[in-house]
């Protein structure tokens, strides 16, 4: 099967139980651009880059005039001493299908295993129908214990019935990892539900906790400074996603617009 | 091949001849009403849970505030004396597409002939376009001898031009279970083709029927005064997955709303 | 692989050259039409029956309430002495995909092969805006020799041009032959393109030709006195089928009328 | 695996360092009527037939009646002396979905390197919302050695926010030959994005790059005069392919525009 290509960046480290957090594109952006954050101010280590026969069909170009094939990247940061270190992924797209879905959450549920985690945070959002002031923060898992864990005064845990189902690599890596009894979180920050917003806001409100419960010492007040940077990037890369979803769209729509009796069937 | 995980609960039962009953969503989700209270009323032991990389890509948030994959699962009954046993088959989805649910249907099919069982029920519903008083039974199979066992005169086997064809798992079984040899009927009750509606009075024309062929003796009357939480658990389900639905559209609707012509081929 | 079921019924018989011709449902179901009235006017033996799990996902219910499978069918024709015999393929359905609809005539091949089988003719229509008087049959294969065999004063070969590419199955088995050094024409008569259309005058052209061809001595007057009963199974499955796609299009299209704001991603 | 079938005419040639140079149907055909009016010039030999289960399920017809099966062709340049030989891409089609459209740039890029190829070029387009008068050339590759290699004063190399992503084998090659370490450009022309408007001035700006660059002496103003014949048959297999893009659309549309109520679940 050469579905799923993983390329490891030098040499795998040692971790101490190593805390697992995603943010993948979804609802306002929200886990993308956390992730993206604290990649960035904690000064992780790029691990692996993951391509696959099951990202998007097509090749973004970069400020640099250079190609690059839609990827999942992993991160880790070692803190040293008695603390938890962190694998942080982030990435340009979501698999295209259920089933890719599934897959591409079990593979990764094994390098988490293989290095030993215990514990998968995920990060999304909630679409409003307008500009949240001050996005609530809601958290669900897969356990009570963990909820315990992470719930203080800034979080609701009172989530069912305020949403659907949590779609996609954000929902799936939840269920996945209660079969092979790991403790899993997902914080879903509120944010408006237009495909170009970006929910920074929402993101720090997630940022927060995640300092509070993780001691990460992230100065979340940068967030709003470099935001710019992270704004047209990620932008750039989901209009340009967007236009993929379009060609492919336009493709099917041709048919549909010409006369309908002249074919064999 | 990870597309398939059936995890057993406790240990494997001897059954004797059992009966396998399916009731997953459909038409006015009829077949599932009926099939989840018979496991309650009946105290069924939950043997199997079934999740698969064929089901939604997303997870439930349930009243605990934990998140569930969506699964199917399978009870059992046992009678003792010479009674057959019961298997009894509920859950929250039906497989994604045409080719996995072949595939489910001769998995539960190899299942029922591990416990030799010799006899299939499949439930469903037949969408109408008002609510009906009195909702008919149908019925249909794979052999005149099955038929002849269950009809009575409060069945119709006259089905042909009643409806189209039976479609998903409720008819594959059928289908599948005439090539195994395993005799197979379908009890089909009219009910309101609405996505939302809960065909109660249909599951209960079903329940009254299986009672009487199968001296189940449940207590029917008892479907008005619990169908309360039946019901907020189900529409919350249907909710949670036609959102499923309504975001995979979503994305795939946004390309088209764009302009045309600014894209590479 | 459990895609492909083949069911053979009887003893496999000794076939002189057979000529294998193919009808299944397609623009104004001619080529259907064609081969059933064939196969019961030859009083063709059943050699094979096809299901598959890349056929629609549903059972039909038949005239004596009875369920089956979508099913495609291979008869066989013995007429002695030094004539060709003749394999004779009809059926419910076509394949659900682009790929599967390339494995299923890659396999007919196969079995066509097993009985050194050395031509291959495969039906269909040409959908018109209007019903036309006189349907005038085309053809087209994948050499001149099989052309100019089967070519006469009322058969065009001029189709390039008046209609676009041959879709499925009769297409396909035209170019995969090819492949194999075995020679394929395809008939296609003028039909009305509505989908509830039945191509009563276009299948007759057709076996005029073929009656003239194969010298088949097919009573093609007949067609019109038994058409009734041809229209209603075929109507009936061809509504059926379409409600089959009715449900798959309405499930898919149940997200897109609720709001578009309460979702995660 | 038989989804890929490569046939290869003739003997397998000795290649001296061959660039590799791609032009399948896309936006305005850029690419293809380049590849083919270069492939027609240099008497190039053909190597490969390409045909495969992942392509469009139907047949073509052509001007002498013959049905042909939607294929991509490889064609081989030989120069003499130190100079690089050539590969040639061109063809009907594109793979049906994302998983083969990587898949099959993937095989490409394993024939090149048995070849000791090291550089591959793709040709493309870039809609517009009217007909350019003088089309620019963009250019975009997975090197800077590569870009400053190809780039000159008529070649714009600020790609970068002129379009989205590069979709299909065009892209994909660039970004899969990346991970093996093959240089890889691609050559984007300005052109109407009609899906039926031939892209020829385009197509001949980028031929005048690959003169100059690769010295191939090809007399571009032929192109005008031959124009009329690639016009025909380009335009006409695009026709049957958005034909059978319709009648797969139409099935999936005719159970939309039925009564909804009537079926069963």
């Amino acid at each position: 099967m050469s579905t799923w290509k993983l390329q490891q960046i030098g040499k795998k480290p040692k971790l101490r139980n190593p805390v697992f957090i995603e943010g993948l594109p979804g609802i306002g952006n929200v886990g993308k651009v956390a992730i993206d954050f604290m990649i960035d101010e904690l000064k992780s280590v790029k691990l692996y880059e993951i391509t696959s026969y099951a990202f998007p069909h097509s090749v973004f170009v970069n400020e640099d005039n250079l190609i690059e094939l839609p990827k999942i990247e992993i991160f880790y940061k070692k803190f040293g001493g008695k603390r938890s270190d962190l694998l942080l992924m982030g990435g340009d797209v979501q698999p295209v299908d259920e089933v890719s879905s599934y897959e591409f959450s079990d593979k990764i549920l094994d390098i988490i295993e293989g290095f030993n985690g215990k514990e998968v945070i995920t990060l999304g959002g909630i679409g409003l129908a307008q500009i949240p002031k001050k996005p609530q923060v809601y958290c669900t898992g897969n356990s009570k214990k963990i909820i315990k864990k992470y719930k203080d005064s800034t979080v609701n845990d009172k989530l069912y019935g305020v949403v659907g189902p949590i779609v996609g690599v954000s929902g799936l890596m939840l269920g996945l990892a209660e079969q092979r009894n790991i403790e899993a979180i997902s914080f879903l920050a509120e944010t408006y539900g237009h495909p170009m917003y970006l929910g920074i806001k929402g993101a720090r409100e997630i940022l927060d906790i995640l300092n509070k419960k993780l001691d990460l010492k992230i100065n979340t007040a940068k967030l709003d400074r470099e935001i710019k940077d992270i704004e047209s990037e990620v932008i750039k890369k989901t209009e340009q996603l967007s236009e993929v979803a379009r060609t492919t769209a336009l493709k099917r729509l041709k048919g549909k617009l010409g006369q309908e009796m002249d074919y064999i069937g």
